[in-house]
């Protein structure tokens, strides 16, 4: 289904949190967190359960956003629940011909524990119809099972299993000249990056108008975080806001 | 301290959501749910701490809606916790002498335990001072303290301990004369009007631009709630969403 149109207002507040308006000092790549919750936070209805939250205005920014990014990181959790495309579907309107595989991002998942397969996945099948990328898969130590296709970033795991999110990002940019990268989720992921102001650098949620309920999957960062640089946006039944980590 | 004045832009969206645009034809008041959250969908950073959330502009707001309830509900929790005076501060601009116990709604406190005390509480000293009105306690079953100044209205307790809402609001009207009730909290007060569109006429609630984190105490209904009739507001930090349940 062909997207809808971006706000033309929507797009004049997201461009002071887009890539291009950066440079970046640092090694790593620039980053954005991006998801869409309930307003009682939450991201999905229940574990594993993909749900719609945001209005069609708002799926079209989040492609706009894809366009704008070279990556596109999940974890497994997410890519195994919602068996997501990543790709992008958004582009400028004077480019007609339409390259999707050439404007979508890198598609990079988190998978420290190998459970997610390539073949057979949405990603592969836009890939094979030259509408997405082929991704990177993040794997604590050597992957056990190299799929055809697929890259494979190998990182040290801490004692707790996780991988450095600073070691992450900028072997993203070293090693896969991934200059800028954008967060989907899930929870786990945005959870741990929210506290990361160090290595996060916009921030844009949209907040659907309904409850999904105490069910669902919460997105609430361990510690406060506060936000500065912050902008709303609203449309016809999403909010969007745009800021900063403080 | 003073408001700051309320935006014209919000009054304009808040008037569909004022008791003063409906006719209730049913028995009870018209009541609103209001309350203001973080990103994160909790309205206090730890259980019993008060937390700054919204911004000065949506705190004008709160007084505002206080001028067009005739009572103010909140449980016991909440006021033991954040000792609120409940009064109304907001008044037009004509009307420059200010009777801040008239224009206030009248508290009513849900201590269905009897854990709560007027005395020595902020209730008391703004009522004492002429700048809001004295409350109205509801308990299961006859008070086991009488306090002088306050109202009690006793309601039957189900085998889990609760009353009735319905019964609550009817008797607030009939017993009371309060033609409109806004709620404005504790969390286990909100999440279970949220499930009862029956009884809710009007939905406000202010979203500030942080993140109180997962310790913090949330406002999850246990089950999905759609709403409609949605509009929002945004404002320098917070948002605000205006709707009904559905």
């Amino acid at each position: 289904m062909a997207l809808i149109p971006l706000s033309q207002h929507l797009a004049d507040i997201l461009a002071s949190y887009l890539p291009a308006a950066h440079t970046t000092s640092v090694r790593r790549p620039f980053v954005t967190l991006t998801y869409a919750q309930s307003i009682d936070a939450r991201i999905s209805k229940r574990e594993g359960e993909r749900t719609i939250i945001s209005h069609e205005e708002t799926k079209t920014m989040t492609h706009y956003l894809r366009y704008h990014h070279d990556g596109i990181l999940i974890g497994s959790g997410t890519a195994l629940a919602d068996d997501p495309g990543l790709n992008c579907r958004w582009r400028p309107t004077e480019d007609t011909d339409g390259f999707l595989e050439q404007s979508s991002p890198r598609p990079i998942i988190l998978d420290v524990r190998g459970r997610w397969r390539y073949r057979g996945s949405k990603m592969e099948r836009l890939h094979n119809l030259g509408r997405g990328k082929a991704p990177i898969v993040v794997t604590g130590g050597a992957p056990e099972i190299c799929e055809p296709g697929v890259t494979y970033l190998s990182l040290h795991i801490d004692a707790h299993g996780r991988v450095s999110w600073s070691e992450l990002f900028e072997k993203l940019r070293s090693e896969h000249q991934l200059e800028s990268v954008m967060v989907e989720g899930g929870a786990e992921v945005l959870n741990a990056l929210l506290q990361r102001p160090d290595l996060v650098d916009s921030l844009v949620i949209t907040i659907g108008s309904k409850f999904l309920g105490a069910e669902g999957v919460a997105v609430a960062p361990a510690q406060e975080v506060n936000l500065v640089d912050v902008s709303w946006w609203h449309g016809i039944s999403d909010s969007v806001l745009c800021s900063r980590l403080k």
